[in-house]
């Protein structure tokens, strides 16, 4: 059932020992939307943990606090971020999948899985759904709690370039500066620095890059041999992921990466009118009409052919 | 003489018969703040037309509305966005140098070459300026001004990444969202495109970087040559000044490129704690604490040896 921010937050307020649950691949939004709702939550006297199944990249590791961790039997499930069970990977699937009390999120898609849900279809981060639920609960936002949703916000905008930023994302972030967020160091080093193994990642993939339909629709393929030669890790391919679409004439733009156990993620990024969404549905995945994904388990070339069967039915 | 926004407004509401000066190389904020001004002025009655050495980007043409240009003589002559009467070009620098009324800027290096001076170092581009000073005229933000605006502010802060953007910054962008600037056409156009010879120049540009100063200084050299093979422009050069400095660990970012006339145009961008402004100053140039630029007339060689030997100063 849908419910209100309003009723979001009477509902937390009853409850305690609060699970909170973050997606697989954790991306700033998952982690800056869960952590900070997390911290809130513990600044008034409850018990809450952020629980999911990847590690955290380094460069959001500061989020987290002594305390988070899961030290109490969890009563009550909220999701953030998570648009369907799938995205909670393997074990958190298992556990809590068909117990999420509460779903916050922002995706379009999301499957309703959740006995509640939160959803905000026109937040460009769940993270801006946070902001707004922070105060609410009588919890202040901190200067930490400023900078994980402005990691949020700025990371699922491509640091306010895509087309799901609105006038209220930019006022939010202008109001997480006020409240301390050091953004420019975040954009910099989020946004502006590269490491010596993503700048040969980078190469390597640019170099993968092919065209088909005229220009059209262009792919980057990414191998775990690239990785390994690189020294580049899967936490740095988001980056990759934009690139071909840059390419001057390219409506549509995926990247395949190819993951450990063989299979193959693929971020694709449209511009109008196409709308990836729609695009990543017909392969079983799922998203935003301007970037979406899905995982392909055939070999290189079967997953090329199905991305080009699907593609050609838009294009 | 430093006056304040009203006094401006108040000015220019007594004047007719308006120059207004763009300076050389002109950019998005100056271009974006000089139209949107003349717009705004011959909104409410008055001749003005934007006056500026240097052929306007094909990015940016579409600012210009018949009736833009000199069509009547100059009683009075405003400069937005020029630090320094060299900054005019050699033709208008000798034509407006030492006749400028009104100067409206936002850099602190500005010289105080006008006899009156609206300067606003807090604010991240010239265009935020003007964006307060046009409803003080009477006149409307059109949406088209809007997004004339919304480029000159998100291309002086590299879309909203840099430490000029303030909490003011970024809600002028949501108002210019909301005043009908199409924000993420202009995002992809100016910061998520690359024409293919772009990113041929860019590849070779890459290849160019040279590491200094145990890799805290990084230098990239584009030559005329570069520019003739890769078919690319120095209109498309403001992206490769940016490259350097994103290398992890790099602390000043320089990227050189050869003019036409063979002098040297050097753009510096600094990290924390080093300041962009202070090392150009000392090569007779000047700019923002991040992001400043200076001209060097030696060879290729002995500019690099005039760099580090700055350079070295600060490190």
């Amino acid at each position: 059932m849908k419910i209100s921010l309003e009723a979001t937050a009477e509902m937390l307020l009853c409850k305690d020992n609060i699970a909170i649950l973050v997606h697989t691949h954790p991306d700033g939004d998952t982690l800056g939307s869960g952590y900070t709702l997390c911290h809130a939550l513990r600044s008034i006297g409850k018990n809450a943990c952020v629980i999911g199944e990847d590690e955290i990249p380094d460069r959001y590791k500061f989020m987290k606090e002594d305390g988070d961790e899961e030290s109490f039997d969890p009563e009550f499930v909220v999701a953030v971020d998570i648009a369907t069970v799938k995205l909670m990977g393997d074990c958190v699937g298992e556990r809590f999948g068909d117990r999420v009390d509460l779903c916050i999120d922002h995706h379009v898609t999301n499957s309703m899985y959740a006995k509640s849900v939160l959803l905000d279809d026109t937040a460009s981060a769940a993270s801006e759904i946070i902001f707004r639920l922070v105060p609410m609960l009588g919890a202040k936002i901190s200067k930490e709690m400023a900078e994980a949703l402005y990691i949020g916000v700025s990371t699922d905008t491509g640091c306010f370039r895509y087309s799901n930023v609105t006038p209220t994302t930019l006022r939010i972030a202008a109001d997480l500066m006020e409240l301390g967020a050091d953004c420019a160091r975040i954009n910099r080093e989020i946004f502006e620095t590269k490491s010596r193994s993503f700048a040969e990642l980078e190469r390597m993939a640019l170099g993968s890059t092919e065209l088909f339909f005229d220009g059209k629709f262009a792919l980057i393929t990414v191998t775990q041999q690239m990785f390994k030669e690189s020294g580049s890790n899967e936490d740095e391919f988001d980056k990759i992921a934009a690139l071909p679409r840059q390419i001057e004439g390219v409506l549509v733009g995926a990247a395949m990466r190819e993951q450990k156990n063989g299979t193959f993620k693929v971020s694709v990024r449209t511009n109008p009118p196409l709308n990836a969404a729609e695009i990543c549905t017909l392969m079983n995945g799922g998203g935003h009409p301007a970037a979406a994904g899905c995982t392909l388990t055939g070999t290189k070339e079967e997953n090329k052919e199905t991305l080009l069967k699907t593609i050609a039915k838009f294009l």
